[in-house]
């Protein structure tokens, strides 16, 4: 049996569609902030050793941290522009759709794409998600970033689960179908 | 104790986000499709005594069908051009706050707003919807008409309920907060 490795979106929205304000700002994410609830996260990450992320999503959240917080898993950012790896950040300015097969050919556990919606839309367009996870956010956010861009093919999902909240975030997850 | 009616809106949405295909086709919603299932569509209506719609998404309506589905209820299509009114429909061309700020100051029951997405789009910068009731169908559509569309203001929501489907049909229900 060929093993198989999946690449998994992993992202929350508002209910009317961004992932961030126009700004990058992310604070209506505190709606749903609650202590002691991460959305089942960590029970996500815990089975991800691959991370593929766009540069502009990877410089923004090194704004915020020292260290990049997947450091650990073996990374991807995913960019145009060469430059040495950090650890195991690596950057990528191959073509992506041999990244994820490559990827996937390997044994390994869940590959996670962490944004942002410039990556998303790529690999949505690659038809080469196997899995969305999204966290709806109990906001309208009038504007922003939109996870989904239009000019993309009709693709059907299967649902897997959905789950609500005390806070109100709904999270659903699809298996391309 | 002042009596108010609602303003719901009750309407489908891929899962990213349209409500049509750019043609108005409405195809994705057969994946839903299932004998005996109409999502609590019937129940819902029942609750309903009038009927708000935009102009176009009526005269689509009209290409369907002979009769109008709603008429007998109390029905106000939005429209910039006065015609005279067909039974219970009738053809509004004036203020829209007005408009539903003088229903919902009448005794009477749910308000049902019908679509199409540019009637939405006034309604939600109107802030003035009071639930939302939204199912999410399990398709990427890829492109089409957008339920939500950029340049209103964040507002916040408040979960009253998910219910998933066998058919993979998400059906989430918001009051405003």
């Amino acid at each position: 049996m060929q093993y198989q490795r999946k690449l998994v979106l992993y992202i929350a929205m508002s209910l009317d569609g961004y992932i961030a304000t126009k700004n990058d700002d992310l604070s209506f994410l505190s709606v749903v902030e609650k202590e002691g609830e991460d959305y089942g996260y960590q029970a996500f990450t815990d089975t991800v050793d691959t991370v593929i992320l766009g540069r502009k999503t990877y410089d923004k959240v090194m704004t915020l941290v020292d260290t990049f917080p997947h450091a650990e898993k073996e990374t991807y950012v995913i960019t145009r522009t060469q430059q040495p790896s950090i650890g195991n950040v690596n950057f990528y300015t191959g073509d992506l759709n041999d990244l994820v097969s490559g990827l996937k050919s390997k044994p390994g556990k869940t590959i996670f794409c962490d944004g942002g919606a410039e990556l998303v839309n790529e690999l949505l367009k690659l038809d080469i998600f196997d899995d969305l996870i999204i966290s709806i956010i109990p906001v309208l956010l009038g504007d922003g970033i939109p996870l989904f861009k239009p000019g993309r093919h009709e693709g059907k999902l299967k649902l897997v689960s959905s789950k609500s909240f005390e806070t109100g975030l709904v999270q659903v997850h699809y298996l391309r179908d």
